[in-house]
Parts: C-alpha cells; structure tokens; sequence
C-alpha cells in the first residue's frame, strides 16, 4: 500500500512537469493532471493540499538532483577549478538536452516574483547556492587556486552566470552548442578566479 | 492633434507600464489600462492593435533607453574596461532603484517563451545586445586592454552577467546594495579579461 501511494505520487509529479511545462502553472489545472497521471482528485488531494504544493515539490526534486550531482562532483574533483569546470560539463549537458523541466523553473521564478508564500521557497535554494559557491570558492583561495576575491562576490557572479546562461538556452536553443558554451564561459571566468603564478 | 494623439500613447504606455508590473501581463485586461489612463477603447485601438502590440511597443522603450545611455557611456570612456565599469554602475543605479519595468522584463521573458510572435520580437534584442557586446569586447582586445579572448564568448559571460543580476535584483531586494555588487562583478570579470602586462 506504500509502495502502491508512492508509484501514485510520482505518476502526479511526472504528470505535472510535463502539463505545467507544455501549458504553463496557470493554465495546467488540478482536473488535467489527474486526468494525465490516472488518477482521481481525491489521491490528488491525499498527496498534495494544493497545484502550489504540487509545484513546489516538483522544484523539491529538480533541486535534489543538482545537489547530487554537485556533491558527487566536489567528491571526485582534485581542485576547486576542476570541479567548477566539472559542473559547466554538466550544465551544458542539461541546457543540450533541452529538459523539459527548464521552462517551468523560468515559470517558478515567475510564480515566485508575484506570490509571498512561493518566494519564500524560492529564495531559499538561491541563497543556499549563493552560498554553497562562496564555500566553494574561499577552499579554493585556501588551497591557493583562485584569487584572494571577495567569496561572496565571486559567488554572486557564477550564480549569475548560470541563470544567465539557464535564461538563454531558454530562448536560443536551435543553433546554440550548450555545452561547448558553457565550458568555455566557465573557463573565462576561471581566468579570472585562476592565480596567475601559482 | 497629432501632440494630443503622442500623448494618448504616452498615457497608455504608462499606465499598462504601471498595470503589468502591478498584476501581470495576464491579468492586466485591455479595459483596466483604458481606465487607467483615462482613454477610450477606442483610442486604444487606434494606437495599438492589441495588447500583445503594447507590450512590445513597451519593450522597444526600455530599450531605446538602454541604448541611448550605453551610446552615451561609449562616447565617454577611454578605453573598453572603462566603459563596461561605468556601465555596471549605470547598471548598479537601476537595480538599486526598483525600476518598476524590471518585472515586466521578467513577465516578458516568460511570454516571449510561450508565444512564438512575442519570441521572435524578444530574441531579436537580445541578439542585438549579444553582437554589441561582442563587438566592443573586440575593440578592447584591438586597443590592448583586455585579453585575445573569444569575444563571443566573453560576450556570452557579459550578457548573462547582466541577466543573471537583474533576476536576482527581482528576488533579492531587501537588503542588497545593488550598485557596489554590480560593480565589483564586472571588476571580477574584468580581472579574468583585463591584460594583466599591459
């Protein structure tokens, strides 16, 4: 029965990347995701109080990911450049692959902008990436590969990159090589991070 | 006449100005910003054939505006790195001063994604500002100022620099001085592009 409840939570959560992505938050209803995840308003209900709840468990999800991935990449890289160029290497195969997931974060962001309860649980993984990457970057001062910048600073700018970046493969996605990009736009910053007489 | 007929416009682009920012690009309806700026349906026809026009007709104003500050900024500096510090504080200003187009900005990127007509109309600035960049970033590797890096790319890294700040302006209002971020960015940014033997 478990088993059974959480099988139906993930037909939802699928149901509801795919609707919200293809039709937008707004105009994805309760009615078409249980109709698309077969499943009745009631399991609905069971598993989530509202689509706002819906939503904000699915970003739940996306950000997991990203912070397995990262985690597995600190793990194995040698530096902090290596790990850096290591997370461009993935983010240019996410942005390549054009997941459908990306337009409904551009839509999170959107929710976020104009509803206090959604900014909230929006703001709070951005300002934890704020500062996960000026952890990041202060080892990487420590251990003598980068600069003596200010972390936060230098936090803030590859934060912003990735949005940036996120935002543009949004919209420019037919000739655009992501993941080439990428690697190159974090190499470049690198140049400037990188301690020059190391 | 034709001063009466320029200010109708004016009126109508403030007030949906105003509107969109206010409740969105969906919810705002053709009669509130009638009302609004105290124009008939009428004479809001006779300027825009639809609300779908307005916005862009929005849009082209900002822009026009950014670009007549950056032209100015341009003439000024004497040097390339010059110019993109005095366009970061410029940058600076505007994030610091709540811009109440800034969310409409954010609204626009989010149709331009859902609408292929409003997209083309948004990816053709967008390009624009991508070859501006480029090209300047070219004439500083030519005057010596900054590295011989791949002006497209560094291009890239500017312009998501610049979105990528401006989404985070969005959302982090409270208690960021926007004007010394914004400037010690591109500061980051330029250590990895400025020539450091020159």
């Amino acid at each position: 029965m478990q088993i059974r409840s959480e099988e139906t939570r993930i037909h939802i959560l699928g149901a509801a990347s795919h609707l919200f992505s293809e039709s937008g938050y707004d105009a994805a209803s309760v009615a078409e995701i249980c109709t698309a995840a077969g499943v009745s308003k009631g399991a609905f209900y069971y598993h989530f109080p509202s689509k706002q709840a819906l939503f904000l468990a699915l970003l739940e999800t996306w950000l997991q990911g990203l912070d397995a991935a990262f985690e597995k990449i600190q793990q194995e890289a040698v530096s902090v450049p290596q790990a850096l160029q290591a997370m461009a290497q993935m983010a240019g195969n996410v942005l390549q692959s054009s997941d459908t997931s990306l337009p409904i974060i551009l839509e999170f962001w959107m929710q976020a902008y104009r509803d206090p309860a959604i900014w909230e649980a929006s703001i709070a993984p951005y300002r934890r990436y704020q500062n996960y990457f000026s952890s990041m970057l202060q080892r990487g001062i420590q251990e003598g590969t980068l600069h003596p910048v200010d972390p936060q600073i230098a936090a803030r700018v590859t934060v912003s990159l990735g949005m940036g970046l996120l935002l543009q493969a949004l919209f420019d996605t037919e000739s655009t090589p992501w993941e080439k990009v990428v690697r190159q736009c974090v190499d470049l910053l690198l140049n400037g991070l990188s301690r020059r007489n190391a």
